[in-house]
Protein backbone atom coordinates (compact mmCIF):
# COMPACT_ATOMS: atom_id res chain seq x y z
CA UNK A 1 0.00 0.00 0.00
CA UNK A 2 1.37 3.51 -0.54
CA UNK A 3 1.11 5.85 2.11
CA UNK A 4 -2.11 7.58 2.10
CA UNK A 5 -0.96 10.77 3.76
CA UNK A 6 0.89 11.76 0.34
CA UNK A 7 -0.48 12.30 -3.51
CA UNK A 8 1.68 9.85 -5.53
CA UNK A 9 2.49 9.49 -9.17
CA UNK A 10 3.04 5.56 -9.82
CA UNK A 11 4.17 4.30 -13.33
CA UNK A 12 2.80 0.77 -12.96
CA UNK A 13 4.94 -1.76 -15.14
CA UNK A 14 2.73 -4.66 -15.39
CA UNK A 15 4.17 -6.68 -17.78
CA UNK A 16 7.55 -6.98 -15.54
CA UNK A 17 4.97 -7.08 -12.48
CA UNK A 18 6.65 -3.53 -11.18
CA UNK A 19 6.11 -0.12 -10.09
CA UNK A 20 8.13 2.93 -9.44
CA UNK A 21 5.87 5.85 -7.45
CA UNK A 22 7.11 9.45 -6.28
CA UNK A 23 5.01 11.47 -4.11
CA UNK A 24 3.76 14.77 -5.56
CA UNK A 25 3.18 18.30 -4.22
CA UNK A 26 0.98 19.20 -7.67
CA UNK A 27 0.57 19.17 -11.04
CA UNK A 28 2.37 21.77 -12.64
CA UNK A 29 1.01 21.38 -16.74
CA UNK A 30 -1.05 18.94 -18.83
CA UNK A 31 -1.15 19.11 -22.27
CA UNK A 32 -3.19 17.23 -25.01
CA UNK A 33 -0.92 17.08 -28.39
CA UNK A 34 -1.48 15.33 -31.82
CA UNK A 35 1.01 12.59 -30.77
CA UNK A 36 0.24 12.23 -27.06
CA UNK A 37 -0.52 13.49 -23.45
CA UNK A 38 2.22 15.33 -21.69
CA UNK A 39 2.33 16.01 -17.62
CA UNK A 40 4.46 17.62 -15.73
CA UNK A 41 4.37 17.32 -11.65
CA UNK A 42 6.14 18.82 -8.86
CA UNK A 43 7.89 16.12 -6.64
CA UNK A 44 8.31 16.24 -3.28
CA UNK A 45 11.90 15.38 -3.70
CA UNK A 46 12.95 14.67 -7.62
CA UNK A 47 12.52 18.31 -8.78
CA UNK A 48 10.12 17.63 -11.54
CA UNK A 49 8.49 14.96 -13.06
CA UNK A 50 7.97 14.66 -17.01
CA UNK A 51 5.26 12.06 -17.97
CA UNK A 52 4.40 10.73 -21.26
CA UNK A 53 1.17 8.84 -21.69
CA UNK A 54 1.47 7.67 -18.45
CA UNK A 55 5.16 6.60 -19.03
CA UNK A 56 8.07 8.77 -16.84
CA UNK A 57 10.41 10.56 -19.19
CA UNK A 58 12.63 11.94 -17.08
CA UNK A 59 13.23 14.13 -12.94
CA UNK A 60 15.44 16.67 -12.66
CA UNK A 61 16.99 14.61 -10.18
CA UNK A 62 18.27 11.96 -11.92
CA UNK A 63 18.63 12.96 -15.65
CA UNK A 64 22.12 13.65 -15.83
CA UNK A 65 22.73 9.99 -15.66
CA UNK A 66 20.98 9.00 -18.45
CA UNK A 67 21.58 12.37 -20.77
CA UNK A 68 25.05 12.04 -19.80
CA UNK A 69 25.75 8.51 -20.98
CA UNK A 70 23.51 8.57 -23.83
CA UNK A 71 25.60 11.89 -25.20
CA UNK A 72 29.50 11.18 -24.25
CA UNK A 73 30.12 7.58 -25.14
CA UNK A 74 29.31 8.85 -28.90
CA UNK A 75 31.31 11.37 -29.02
CA UNK A 76 34.16 10.49 -27.86
CA UNK A 77 34.12 6.79 -29.58
CA UNK A 78 34.17 9.50 -32.83
CA UNK A 79 37.86 11.09 -33.88
CA UNK A 80 36.01 14.62 -34.08
CA UNK A 81 32.13 15.22 -34.08
CA UNK A 82 31.76 17.90 -36.02
CA UNK A 83 28.06 17.90 -37.63
CA UNK A 84 25.45 15.96 -34.22
CA UNK A 85 21.92 14.78 -34.88
CA UNK A 86 19.54 14.26 -32.38
CA UNK A 87 16.08 12.54 -33.06
CA UNK A 88 13.72 12.72 -30.38
CA UNK A 89 15.28 14.41 -27.15
CA UNK A 90 12.82 17.33 -26.98
CA UNK A 91 13.17 17.72 -23.31
CA UNK A 92 16.97 19.00 -24.60
CA UNK A 93 19.11 17.84 -22.02
CA UNK A 94 20.78 15.46 -24.73
CA UNK A 95 21.74 18.44 -27.31
CA UNK A 96 22.99 20.70 -23.68
CA UNK A 97 25.36 17.59 -23.63
CA UNK A 98 26.62 17.91 -27.02
CA UNK A 99 27.00 21.29 -27.23
CA UNK A 100 29.59 20.88 -24.05
CA UNK A 101 31.77 19.58 -26.67
CA UNK A 102 34.00 22.45 -28.28
CA UNK A 103 34.46 20.19 -31.19
CA UNK A 104 30.92 20.39 -32.24
CA UNK A 105 30.16 22.74 -35.18
CA UNK A 106 26.89 22.05 -35.55
CA UNK A 107 23.73 20.14 -33.67
CA UNK A 108 20.42 19.23 -35.38
CA UNK A 109 17.82 18.34 -32.71
CA UNK A 110 14.45 17.12 -34.33
CA UNK A 111 11.55 16.57 -32.02
CA UNK A 112 8.19 15.52 -33.52
CA UNK A 113 6.36 16.97 -30.65
CA UNK A 114 7.33 20.67 -29.90
CA UNK A 115 5.46 20.84 -26.85
CA UNK A 116 7.87 19.09 -25.38
CA UNK A 117 10.35 21.62 -25.61
CA UNK A 118 8.12 24.42 -24.67
CA UNK A 119 7.36 22.35 -21.52
CA UNK A 120 11.26 21.39 -20.99
CA UNK A 121 12.02 24.88 -21.57
CA UNK A 122 9.51 25.68 -18.47
CA UNK A 123 9.77 23.39 -16.17
CA UNK A 124 13.39 22.08 -16.97
CA UNK A 125 15.28 25.32 -17.95
CA UNK A 126 18.65 24.19 -16.58
CA UNK A 127 18.30 21.19 -19.69
CA UNK A 128 17.39 24.15 -22.13
CA UNK A 129 20.16 26.93 -21.48
CA UNK A 130 22.43 26.02 -24.28
CA UNK A 131 19.33 26.15 -27.20
CA UNK A 132 20.25 29.56 -27.86
CA UNK A 133 23.59 28.40 -29.09
CA UNK A 134 24.33 29.36 -32.54
CA UNK A 135 25.62 25.86 -33.09
CA UNK A 136 21.90 24.76 -32.38
CA UNK A 137 18.99 23.74 -34.55
CA UNK A 138 16.15 22.85 -32.88
CA UNK A 139 12.92 21.53 -35.60
CA UNK A 140 9.77 20.35 -34.83
CA UNK A 141 9.65 17.80 -36.99
CA UNK A 142 9.15 13.50 -37.96
CA UNK A 143 12.59 11.84 -37.04
CA UNK A 144 12.01 9.18 -40.14
CA UNK A 145 11.22 11.62 -42.38
CA UNK A 146 14.19 13.87 -41.82
CA UNK A 147 17.11 11.13 -41.87
CA UNK A 148 15.53 10.27 -45.44
CA UNK A 149 16.35 14.26 -46.56
CA UNK A 150 19.78 14.13 -45.38
CA UNK A 151 22.51 14.12 -47.96
CA UNK A 152 24.91 10.77 -47.43
CA UNK A 153 27.63 10.86 -45.29
CA UNK A 154 26.48 14.27 -43.90
CA UNK A 155 26.47 13.70 -40.02
CA UNK A 156 29.18 12.57 -37.96
CA UNK A 157 27.12 11.23 -34.58
CA UNK A 158 23.59 10.28 -34.67
CA UNK A 159 21.81 10.24 -31.13
CA UNK A 160 18.32 8.47 -31.27
CA UNK A 161 16.71 10.37 -27.78
CA UNK A 162 13.20 8.59 -28.20
CA UNK A 163 10.11 7.32 -25.90
CA UNK A 164 9.71 3.59 -25.47
CA UNK A 165 9.25 1.49 -28.49
CA UNK A 166 5.42 2.32 -28.84
CA UNK A 167 3.19 5.06 -30.37
CA UNK A 168 5.24 7.77 -31.95
CA UNK A 169 8.54 6.46 -31.70
CA UNK A 170 7.86 2.95 -32.88
CA UNK A 171 9.58 3.60 -36.38
CA UNK A 172 13.08 4.44 -34.55
CA UNK A 173 13.70 0.86 -33.46
CA UNK A 174 12.99 -0.59 -36.97
CA UNK A 175 15.41 -1.88 -39.24
CA UNK A 176 14.75 0.94 -42.34
CA UNK A 177 15.10 3.99 -39.77
CA UNK A 178 18.56 2.16 -38.84
CA UNK A 179 19.85 1.51 -42.69
CA UNK A 180 18.57 5.63 -43.08
CA UNK A 181 21.03 6.67 -40.18
CA UNK A 182 23.92 4.54 -41.63
CA UNK A 183 23.33 6.10 -44.88
CA UNK A 184 23.43 9.84 -43.20
CA UNK A 185 26.67 9.06 -41.38
CA UNK A 186 30.27 9.37 -42.71
CA UNK A 187 32.56 7.34 -42.50
CA UNK A 188 33.68 5.75 -38.80
CA UNK A 189 30.31 7.88 -38.23
CA UNK A 190 28.43 6.92 -34.96
CA UNK A 191 24.59 5.93 -34.04
CA UNK A 192 23.28 5.47 -30.42
CA UNK A 193 19.92 4.33 -29.32
CA UNK A 194 17.99 4.54 -26.02
CA UNK A 195 18.07 0.55 -25.96
CA UNK A 196 16.32 0.05 -22.42
CA UNK A 197 16.79 -2.20 -19.62
CA UNK A 198 19.39 -4.55 -19.70
CA UNK A 199 17.78 -6.23 -17.11
CA UNK A 200 13.98 -6.56 -18.58
CA UNK A 201 14.61 -6.04 -22.48
CA UNK A 202 16.98 -8.04 -23.60
CA UNK A 203 15.11 -9.31 -26.27
CA UNK A 204 14.84 -5.81 -27.66
CA UNK A 205 18.27 -5.22 -27.00
CA UNK A 206 19.33 -7.81 -29.25
CA UNK A 207 17.15 -6.75 -32.27
CA UNK A 208 18.48 -3.37 -31.78
CA UNK A 209 21.72 -4.94 -32.32
CA UNK A 210 20.60 -7.06 -34.99
CA UNK A 211 19.61 -3.89 -36.96
CA UNK A 212 22.70 -2.36 -37.03
CA UNK A 213 24.14 -5.47 -38.03
CA UNK A 214 22.23 -6.11 -40.79
CA UNK A 215 22.31 -2.03 -42.02
CA UNK A 216 25.95 -2.81 -42.36
CA UNK A 217 27.56 -1.24 -39.02
CA UNK A 218 30.80 -2.86 -38.68
CA UNK A 219 30.68 -3.46 -34.70
CA UNK A 220 28.12 -2.09 -31.91
CA UNK A 221 27.80 -2.30 -28.08
CA UNK A 222 25.24 -1.88 -25.25
CA UNK A 223 26.47 0.67 -22.37
CA UNK A 224 24.25 -0.17 -19.36
CA UNK A 225 23.86 2.75 -16.72
CA UNK A 226 21.73 3.69 -13.42
CA UNK A 227 18.58 5.26 -14.05
CA UNK A 228 16.78 5.32 -11.22
CA UNK A 229 13.30 6.64 -12.94
CA UNK A 230 13.14 4.06 -15.33
CA UNK A 231 11.73 0.40 -14.57
CA UNK A 232 14.32 -1.97 -12.94
CA UNK A 233 16.39 1.49 -12.49
CA UNK A 234 19.11 -0.05 -14.75
CA UNK A 235 19.32 1.44 -18.54
CA UNK A 236 21.22 1.21 -21.38
CA UNK A 237 22.14 2.55 -24.54
CA UNK A 238 23.15 0.99 -27.32
CA UNK A 239 26.36 2.06 -30.14
CA UNK A 240 27.30 1.02 -33.58
CA UNK A 241 30.29 2.47 -35.93
CA UNK A 242 30.13 2.45 -39.27
CA UNK A 243 33.43 0.84 -40.41
CA UNK A 244 36.20 -0.57 -38.08
CA UNK A 245 35.64 -1.07 -34.33
CA UNK A 246 34.55 0.80 -31.28
CA UNK A 247 37.05 3.07 -30.09
CA UNK A 248 38.10 2.64 -26.19
CA UNK A 249 37.82 6.12 -24.55
CA UNK A 250 40.72 8.45 -24.77
CA UNK A 251 41.65 9.63 -21.22
CA UNK A 252 44.01 12.66 -22.88
CA UNK A 253 41.28 13.88 -24.71
CA UNK A 254 38.80 13.55 -22.30
CA UNK A 255 40.71 15.87 -19.65
CA UNK A 256 40.87 18.61 -22.98
CA UNK A 257 37.07 18.55 -23.16
CA UNK A 258 37.04 19.47 -19.73
CA UNK A 259 33.62 18.24 -19.42
CA UNK A 260 31.97 18.95 -15.72
CA UNK A 261 29.83 15.71 -15.28
CA UNK A 262 28.21 13.68 -12.24
CA UNK A 263 28.45 10.31 -13.63
CA UNK A 264 30.05 9.72 -17.36
CA UNK A 265 33.91 10.11 -16.71
CA UNK A 266 36.42 7.47 -18.99
CA UNK A 267 36.77 4.52 -16.91
CA UNK A 268 32.83 4.49 -16.41
CA UNK A 269 33.03 4.68 -20.29
CA UNK A 270 34.86 1.49 -20.04
CA UNK A 271 33.21 -0.04 -17.70
CA UNK A 272 29.61 0.39 -19.62
CA UNK A 273 31.25 -0.89 -22.71
CA UNK A 274 31.53 -4.26 -20.88
CA UNK A 275 28.30 -4.74 -19.99
CA UNK A 276 26.81 -8.36 -20.18
CA UNK A 277 23.96 -9.06 -21.24
CA UNK A 278 23.36 -12.16 -19.07
CA UNK A 279 25.62 -14.84 -17.48
CA UNK A 280 28.85 -15.31 -18.67
CA UNK A 281 31.30 -18.56 -18.20
CA UNK A 282 34.77 -18.87 -18.48
CA UNK B 1 -2.60 4.71 -8.21
CA UNK B 2 -1.48 0.93 -8.64
CA UNK B 3 -3.69 -0.62 -10.42
CA UNK B 4 -6.47 -2.93 -8.57
CA UNK B 5 -6.38 -6.15 -10.55
CA UNK B 6 -3.20 -6.91 -8.80
CA UNK B 7 -2.13 -7.37 -5.06
CA UNK B 8 1.17 -5.22 -4.92
CA UNK B 9 3.99 -5.27 -2.36
CA UNK B 10 5.54 -1.66 -1.59
CA UNK B 11 8.25 -0.42 -0.30
CA UNK B 12 7.46 3.33 0.53
CA UNK B 13 10.23 5.21 1.23
CA UNK B 14 8.96 8.31 2.33
CA UNK B 15 12.04 10.61 3.49
CA UNK B 16 13.21 10.42 -0.47
CA UNK B 17 9.89 10.72 -1.91
CA UNK B 18 9.68 7.42 -3.63
CA UNK B 19 8.49 3.85 -3.35
CA UNK B 20 8.80 0.58 -5.24
CA UNK B 21 6.43 -1.75 -5.88
CA UNK B 22 6.02 -5.54 -6.70
CA UNK B 23 2.74 -7.33 -8.14
CA UNK B 24 2.70 -11.02 -5.71
CA UNK B 25 1.43 -13.82 -6.06
CA UNK B 26 1.37 -15.31 -2.62
CA UNK B 27 2.74 -14.75 0.80
CA UNK B 28 5.10 -17.75 1.34
CA UNK B 29 6.36 -17.30 4.67
CA UNK B 30 6.37 -14.71 8.06
CA UNK B 31 8.28 -14.68 10.98
CA UNK B 32 8.63 -12.13 14.17
CA UNK B 33 12.32 -12.94 15.48
CA UNK B 34 13.65 -11.71 17.83
CA UNK B 35 15.36 -9.47 16.14
CA UNK B 36 13.12 -8.37 13.47
CA UNK B 37 10.01 -9.03 11.19
CA UNK B 38 10.98 -11.29 8.08
CA UNK B 39 8.36 -11.99 4.86
CA UNK B 40 8.94 -14.10 1.82
CA UNK B 41 6.39 -13.63 -1.16
CA UNK B 42 6.28 -15.14 -4.44
CA UNK B 43 6.31 -12.01 -7.05
CA UNK B 44 4.83 -12.82 -10.70
CA UNK B 45 8.09 -11.71 -12.19
CA UNK B 46 10.90 -11.25 -9.98
CA UNK B 47 11.06 -14.97 -8.70
CA UNK B 48 10.93 -14.44 -4.58
CA UNK B 49 10.83 -11.25 -2.75
CA UNK B 50 12.27 -10.91 0.99
CA UNK B 51 11.38 -8.35 3.43
CA UNK B 52 13.08 -7.29 6.58
CA UNK B 53 10.66 -5.27 8.58
CA UNK B 54 9.03 -3.52 5.75
CA UNK B 55 12.27 -3.38 4.24
CA UNK B 56 13.31 -5.38 0.43
CA UNK B 57 16.07 -6.97 1.49
CA UNK B 58 16.58 -9.40 -2.08
CA UNK B 59 14.24 -10.98 -4.98
CA UNK B 60 15.53 -14.12 -7.48
CA UNK B 61 16.08 -11.90 -10.41
CA UNK B 62 18.37 -9.41 -9.55
CA UNK B 63 20.55 -10.30 -6.22
CA UNK B 64 23.38 -11.07 -8.77
CA UNK B 65 23.88 -7.73 -9.32
CA UNK B 66 24.58 -6.75 -5.51
CA UNK B 67 26.18 -9.89 -4.27
CA UNK B 68 28.35 -10.01 -7.04
CA UNK B 69 29.66 -6.33 -6.56
CA UNK B 70 29.81 -7.27 -2.68
CA UNK B 71 31.87 -10.26 -2.95
CA UNK B 72 34.43 -10.20 -6.15
CA UNK B 73 36.30 -6.24 -6.09
CA UNK B 74 37.18 -7.02 -2.54
CA UNK B 75 38.67 -10.30 -2.85
CA UNK B 76 40.46 -9.44 -6.35
CA UNK B 77 41.71 -6.34 -4.68
CA UNK B 78 43.47 -8.66 -1.83
CA UNK B 79 46.70 -10.47 -3.24
CA UNK B 80 45.89 -13.51 -2.14
CA UNK B 81 42.45 -13.76 0.00
CA UNK B 82 42.46 -17.28 2.05
CA UNK B 83 40.53 -16.58 5.27
CA UNK B 84 37.34 -14.22 4.84
CA UNK B 85 34.82 -13.38 6.96
CA UNK B 86 30.99 -12.09 6.38
CA UNK B 87 28.77 -10.04 8.49
CA UNK B 88 25.70 -10.15 8.32
CA UNK B 89 24.84 -12.01 4.29
CA UNK B 90 21.96 -14.47 6.12
CA UNK B 91 20.76 -15.58 2.95
CA UNK B 92 23.88 -16.68 1.77
CA UNK B 93 24.56 -15.32 -1.42
CA UNK B 94 28.11 -13.61 -0.46
CA UNK B 95 28.93 -16.46 0.59
CA UNK B 96 28.30 -18.45 -2.16
CA UNK B 97 30.11 -16.06 -4.41
CA UNK B 98 33.24 -16.10 -1.92
CA UNK B 99 33.28 -19.78 -2.53
CA UNK B 100 33.31 -19.31 -6.08
CA UNK B 101 37.08 -18.03 -5.64
CA UNK B 102 39.03 -21.38 -4.96
CA UNK B 103 41.91 -19.04 -3.25
CA UNK B 104 39.50 -19.12 -0.35
CA UNK B 105 40.49 -21.60 2.20
CA UNK B 106 37.79 -20.86 4.90
CA UNK B 107 35.10 -18.82 5.21
CA UNK B 108 32.65 -17.87 8.44
CA UNK B 109 29.43 -15.92 8.26
CA UNK B 110 28.07 -14.46 11.37
CA UNK B 111 24.44 -13.51 10.62
CA UNK B 112 22.78 -12.37 13.86
CA UNK B 113 19.37 -13.88 13.01
CA UNK B 114 19.50 -17.80 12.29
CA UNK B 115 15.55 -17.72 10.57
CA UNK B 116 17.09 -15.55 7.67
CA UNK B 117 18.95 -18.47 6.53
CA UNK B 118 16.39 -21.15 7.22
CA UNK B 119 14.32 -18.95 4.88
CA UNK B 120 16.47 -18.36 2.20
CA UNK B 121 17.23 -22.21 2.09
CA UNK B 122 13.68 -22.81 2.07
CA UNK B 123 12.92 -20.13 -0.46
CA UNK B 124 16.63 -18.94 -2.49
CA UNK B 125 17.81 -22.12 -2.04
CA UNK B 126 20.13 -20.98 -5.33
CA UNK B 127 21.99 -18.85 -2.98
CA UNK B 128 22.78 -21.67 -0.57
CA UNK B 129 23.66 -23.89 -2.52
CA UNK B 130 27.69 -24.23 -1.37
CA UNK B 131 26.67 -24.02 2.61
CA UNK B 132 27.69 -27.47 2.53
CA UNK B 133 30.80 -26.99 1.01
CA UNK B 134 33.69 -27.86 3.88
CA UNK B 135 35.40 -24.22 3.66
CA UNK B 136 32.19 -22.28 4.94
CA UNK B 137 31.14 -22.04 8.60
CA UNK B 138 27.61 -20.23 9.34
CA UNK B 139 27.52 -18.80 12.40
CA UNK B 140 24.75 -17.29 14.12
CA UNK B 141 26.01 -14.55 16.37
CA UNK B 142 26.22 -11.02 16.97
CA UNK B 143 28.99 -9.56 14.53
CA UNK B 144 30.03 -6.81 16.82
CA UNK B 145 31.38 -9.27 19.23
CA UNK B 146 32.49 -11.57 16.98
CA UNK B 147 34.79 -8.97 15.60
CA UNK B 148 36.05 -8.27 18.80
CA UNK B 149 37.03 -12.34 19.66
CA UNK B 150 39.38 -12.25 16.85
CA UNK B 151 42.82 -12.45 16.84
CA UNK B 152 44.42 -9.80 15.63
CA UNK B 153 45.71 -9.99 11.63
CA UNK B 154 43.54 -13.26 11.31
CA UNK B 155 41.19 -12.35 8.77
CA UNK B 156 42.05 -11.43 5.49
CA UNK B 157 39.01 -10.02 3.40
CA UNK B 158 35.54 -8.59 5.94
CA UNK B 159 32.41 -7.77 3.82
CA UNK B 160 30.07 -6.76 5.90
CA UNK B 161 26.78 -7.56 4.21
CA UNK B 162 24.22 -5.87 6.14
CA UNK B 163 20.42 -4.18 6.25
CA UNK B 164 20.19 -0.67 6.37
CA UNK B 165 21.82 0.83 9.14
CA UNK B 166 18.45 1.22 11.42
CA UNK B 167 17.97 -1.56 13.86
CA UNK B 168 20.08 -4.44 14.29
CA UNK B 169 22.79 -3.12 11.51
CA UNK B 170 23.24 0.06 13.46
CA UNK B 171 26.02 -0.61 14.76
CA UNK B 172 27.57 -2.42 12.08
CA UNK B 173 28.22 1.46 10.21
CA UNK B 174 29.83 3.00 13.99
CA UNK B 175 33.69 4.19 14.31
CA UNK B 176 34.30 1.21 16.56
CA UNK B 177 33.26 -1.53 14.48
CA UNK B 178 35.32 -0.37 11.68
CA UNK B 179 38.19 0.11 13.84
CA UNK B 180 37.93 -3.79 14.74
CA UNK B 181 37.46 -4.62 11.20
CA UNK B 182 40.62 -2.77 11.00
CA UNK B 183 42.13 -4.56 13.86
CA UNK B 184 41.43 -8.25 13.09
CA UNK B 185 42.38 -7.91 9.45
CA UNK B 186 46.19 -8.60 8.24
CA UNK B 187 48.65 -6.68 6.58
CA UNK B 188 46.57 -5.84 2.71
CA UNK B 189 43.59 -7.11 4.35
CA UNK B 190 40.29 -5.63 2.97
CA UNK B 191 36.81 -4.65 4.04
CA UNK B 192 34.07 -3.63 2.07
CA UNK B 193 30.62 -2.52 3.16
CA UNK B 194 27.31 -2.25 1.36
CA UNK B 195 26.85 1.78 1.48
CA UNK B 196 23.47 2.51 0.07
CA UNK B 197 22.83 4.82 -2.74
CA UNK B 198 25.29 6.86 -4.63
CA UNK B 199 22.22 9.24 -5.22
CA UNK B 200 20.37 9.19 -2.13
CA UNK B 201 22.96 8.66 0.61
CA UNK B 202 25.80 10.57 -0.06
CA UNK B 203 26.50 11.53 3.59
CA UNK B 204 26.27 7.78 4.48
CA UNK B 205 28.97 7.17 2.60
CA UNK B 206 30.84 10.14 3.44
CA UNK B 207 30.86 8.59 6.82
CA UNK B 208 31.47 5.41 6.33
CA UNK B 209 34.79 6.73 4.57
CA UNK B 210 35.42 9.10 7.59
CA UNK B 211 35.20 5.94 9.45
CA UNK B 212 37.36 3.96 7.23
CA UNK B 213 40.01 7.01 6.99
CA UNK B 214 39.94 7.26 10.98
CA UNK B 215 40.69 3.44 11.70
CA UNK B 216 43.61 3.71 9.97
CA UNK B 217 42.67 2.43 6.91
CA UNK B 218 44.99 3.74 3.99
CA UNK B 219 43.11 3.73 1.08
CA UNK B 220 38.98 3.59 0.03
CA UNK B 221 37.10 3.69 -2.72
CA UNK B 222 33.09 3.50 -3.75
CA UNK B 223 32.12 1.03 -5.76
CA UNK B 224 28.63 1.85 -7.51
CA UNK B 225 26.39 -0.61 -9.68
CA UNK B 226 22.81 -0.97 -10.53
CA UNK B 227 20.36 -3.21 -7.97
CA UNK B 228 16.99 -2.31 -8.97
CA UNK B 229 15.39 -3.61 -6.07
CA UNK B 230 16.96 -1.00 -3.71
CA UNK B 231 15.70 2.77 -3.86
CA UNK B 232 16.74 4.60 -6.73
CA UNK B 233 18.01 1.25 -8.10
CA UNK B 234 21.34 2.54 -7.90
CA UNK B 235 23.49 1.27 -5.12
CA UNK B 236 27.32 1.02 -3.69
CA UNK B 237 29.99 -0.78 -1.72
CA UNK B 238 32.52 1.07 0.31
CA UNK B 239 36.00 -0.61 0.35
CA UNK B 240 39.07 0.01 2.30
CA UNK B 241 42.42 -1.51 2.25
CA UNK B 242 44.93 -1.61 5.43
CA UNK B 243 48.35 -0.51 3.56
CA UNK B 244 48.96 0.89 0.37
CA UNK B 245 46.26 1.70 -2.29
CA UNK B 246 43.54 -0.48 -3.41
CA UNK B 247 45.02 -2.94 -6.34
CA UNK B 248 42.96 -2.09 -9.93
CA UNK B 249 41.33 -5.22 -11.25
CA UNK B 250 44.01 -7.91 -13.11
CA UNK B 251 42.57 -9.29 -15.58
CA UNK B 252 44.74 -12.44 -15.94
CA UNK B 253 44.12 -13.44 -12.51
CA UNK B 254 39.94 -12.83 -13.39
CA UNK B 255 40.94 -15.27 -16.38
CA UNK B 256 42.46 -17.87 -14.16
CA UNK B 257 39.55 -17.32 -11.15
CA UNK B 258 36.94 -18.60 -13.89
CA UNK B 259 34.24 -17.33 -11.99
CA UNK B 260 30.48 -17.11 -14.23
CA UNK B 261 29.09 -14.05 -13.44
CA UNK B 262 26.29 -12.26 -14.89
CA UNK B 263 27.03 -8.43 -14.07
CA UNK B 264 31.18 -8.61 -12.66
CA UNK B 265 34.06 -8.39 -14.86
CA UNK B 266 37.54 -6.47 -14.59
CA UNK B 267 36.52 -4.03 -16.38
CA UNK B 268 33.09 -3.28 -14.51
CA UNK B 269 35.29 -3.05 -11.45
CA UNK B 270 37.45 -0.20 -12.87
CA UNK B 271 34.17 1.45 -13.85
CA UNK B 272 32.72 1.11 -10.72
CA UNK B 273 35.76 2.58 -8.66
CA UNK B 274 35.56 5.04 -10.86
CA UNK B 275 31.99 6.36 -9.20
CA UNK B 276 32.23 10.00 -8.52
CA UNK B 277 29.94 11.10 -5.35
CA UNK B 278 28.49 14.52 -7.25
CA UNK B 279 29.81 16.55 -9.85
CA UNK B 280 33.15 16.88 -10.92
CA UNK B 281 34.49 20.02 -13.25
CA UNK B 282 37.11 19.23 -14.91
Amino acid sequence: MLPKQHTWFTEPYQSEGVAISWTIESHLGHEMTDYQTIDVYKTTHWGNLMVIDGYVMLTTRDNFLYHEMLTHPALFSHPNPKNVLIIGGGDCGTLKEVLAHESVAQCTQVEIDEKVTRLAEKFFPELCERNDDPRATLLFDDGLAHIKSLPPESVDVIIIDSTDPIGPAEGLFGPEFVKDCYAALGPGGIMVQQSESPLLHLALIEGIKKNMDDAGFSDTATLGFPQPCYPSGWWSATMAVKGGTLAPPNEARFNKAKLTTRYYNPAIHSGALATQLGPVTR
